[in-house]
């Protein structure tokens, strides 16, 4: 017979909790329609009983000890909102021996051991799923398992870091220094104290890992993932950019080559009239291209209390019809094929480079030819007298590997004449 | 014991029955693999059996009687792709009753019909899915019924139909005539010769009433939703439109207006910024505003063999699952409300009004005094001298009611120095 009304567990109750609990709680009824039976909060494990929170609930279901969320024989789906490894990873191990179905948000757990955990619930039969890990509410795990499953995906790309978003749109809109734009969203509390884990790529990391992993039925570790961060990005790169209709972004991307699959986190040079474009703000978008589908692109809002709820939710939806059918576990874990990862030097990319030189004669041949040395050719370069006596130029390479630009421009930055190299990133097309 | 073969049959064989078979052949061992057991076409229905077609199967699969699609007891899924009522809803309420799980793409039998058919599969514990009937290959239908399960949905609104969303982007970047453009679609095949369907917002019609119905959890009847075409759409509309910072787009639209919902396709005029107006030529996007998630987008190509049959498969894919687990009819028709109908003419928008009058004395303050009369308030307003003597005004009003704006403009159609109302086209925020 099948069950008549469904408990949920919640460990945590911070922001992605409260919105979690908040969207159970005011869409209640609708969601038992959808569903065909209540659900409910049985119990939210916190930190400290005496907090202020969001969102009040009956003080009576809340408990410091997690173990009354994992061990409680009255509850279905436990939902591990704490984030990071430890003692989330515990937690839900020992949920799923206890036979929970498991809904999580932590991009973090998912991309370094989401393979054991997916695994263990797999050999229990139970579901687990982590929709709030990547891009906040917007739906791409689903589709990219259920509604797209049609296709071999060649490859993914992500703006999945709000904050990195937010700082780029900012300079793009505002012509405004990266130190600047990055103390204001600090004050906003769009930016952590410590901004490392986004502006250095490393959020994004997490979640390319999972987004590929999905995408290419293949467990992609972090280690095999080059991760470069967006402090490197100045005014006048993106000026420069505008001017020759191109836009800045932070792309997580992963790309299937024919076997084996290319991972990375980088900034790139996105022409205007690519979708994910005018993606702008704290507004996340994910982009993928099947063989069967073509382009497809999923957009909105990737973190916050309700967004985020909004896909935690969706889980617990899913994973309740599925009780209630007694089908969980039907769909595993999908990374069944092993395929090794290319590093970025072996990829082939159109280059951004700008540099400042001495305004002399032949500069621009001399330079031109270190490149050619190195077999990078030259779609386009543009030429600015600076103030100072010395000249900015700015190069477009056509498509070359990218271990043969960076020894073109050591070689280059280590001409007599050449001031430095300020700054190179990739093309996207 | 769990199913370890899916054989699935199709009725129709054309462009997107075409697309089908190829995905799933040519895709055949990845797909095995994420649902556990291989999928293979046992039977197509055609019209014929020598025609000529774009992928080829074995042809000893092929007969010119659907029943022996319908009424095969070794078929577990039986795709229907001929498209109209007739003979599409008698054969697939046939194919329900022999316990098969149905995969359709078709929109006008799901607008019409979807309710009967649905509660039909519901009776009988089978999966009934059509996520290729709105949008092609966009997952839209699984992420509102599923990850986004959690929300009340205030607002959908696509742009559903490529063809006019081709004429419409046409006439923006060329400077172009409706009549130019459609006459270049037809010749590349992106227009039928009889144009009305798509032009006239028919197509969109069947498309928004299923996005609604599953949106708002309530049959909307095709007779409750106003329906407005492109034709009218002047060249000169677009282009005071962009002087505006608009562009103009056929959208379906769906609202939710706080228990009862208003359901109506029609040009509007977008701001540039909108995440629906950058999508051009034959794109689609739906745009969806739920409670929890905010602004969400899914974009993609709307039509085609390979992008609808990736919609196909992936409903194949899911079905597969469902059958191997036992669980199919475990998501019904979620059409349990019954929310009144609001007629377009009791509904607050903005407006573009343009009109041409003769170049004189207080004809401006006259006109306005007519809106006046009528509740409604004038936000802007241009004039124009033009080369014969008359005046071009262009208007947006405020939020008005849409009946007393049409009144307005009855009155202000016969004034005797107004020489014509060229258009009125709603304003989107």
């Amino acid at each position: 017979m099948s069950k008549d009304h469904i408990n949920v567990g919640l460990i945590g109750f911070g922001v992605v909790g409260g919105g979690t609990a908040r969207i159970l709680a005011e869409n209640a009824e609708t969601i038992a329609k959808r569903v065909g039976a209540p659900i409910t909060v049985k119990r939210i494990a916190v930190r400290s009983l005496d907090r202020a929170r969001d969102f009040a609930v009956d003080p009576a279901i809340l408990t410091t000890r997690p173990e009354d969320v994992t061990d409680d024989p009255e509850i279905d789906i436990v939902c591990e909102l704490v984030g990071g490894m430890d003692p989330a990873y515990d937690l839900v191990m020992r949920a799923i021996k206890n036979g929970k179905n498991i809904v999580t948000a932590n991009k973090e757990m998912m991309a370094k051991s989401g393979n054991a955990l997916l695994h263990a619930a797999e050999q229990n039969g139970l579901d687990f799923s982590f929709e709030g890990s990547v891009a906040g509410g917007i739906p791409i795990i689903q589709p990219l398992k259920q509604a797209l499953a049609g296709n071999k995906f060649r490859k993914v790309a992500g703006i999945v870091n709000g904050t990195t978003n937010y700082i780029l749109s900012k300079m793009t809109s505002d012509d405004a220094d990266f130190a600047d734009v990055l103390a204001e969203a600090q004050a906003k509390g769009y930016a952590e104290a410590d901004p490392t884990a986004d502006v250095g790529g490393f959020d994004a990391q997490y979640k390319t890992a999972i987004l590929a992993s999905i995408a290419f039925n293949s467990r992609i570790n972090l280690a095999d993932i080059s991760v470069e961060g967006i402090t490197k990005i100045a005014k006048r790169d993106i000026e420069v950019a505008k001017d020759l209709g191109y836009v800045i972004k932070l792309l997580g991307i992963g790309e299937d080559l024919g076997g084996a699959v290319s991972v990375r986190v980088h900034p790139v040079l996105l022409p205007k009239s690519h979708p994910l474009a005018s993606v702008n703000d704290v507004y996340n978008a994910v982009f993928v291209q099947g063989d069967a589908v073509g382009d497809v692109m999923f957009y909105g809002r990737g973190a916050g209390s309700m967004p985020t709820g909004s896909a935690i939710v969706g889980d617990i939806i899913e994973t309740a019809r599925n009780i209630r059918s007694g089908s969980t576990g039907r769909m595993g874990c999908t990374c069944f094929d092993s395929k090794p990862a290319v590093g970025v030097d072996q990829l082939e990319a159109k280059f951004y480079v700008r540099l400042v030189a001495h305004d002399r004669p032949k500069v621009l041949a001399s330079i031109a030819s270190v490149f050619g040395d190195f077999d990078v050719s030259i779609e386009s370069v543009v030429q600015r007298a600076l103030p100072d006596g010395d000249a900015e130029i700015v190069w477009i390479t056509h498509k070359a590997i990218e271990a043969n630009l960076r020894s073109a421009l050591d070689v280059i930055g280590r001409l007599k004449f050449v001031a430095g190299v300020q700054n190179s990133i990739r093309v996207e097309e």
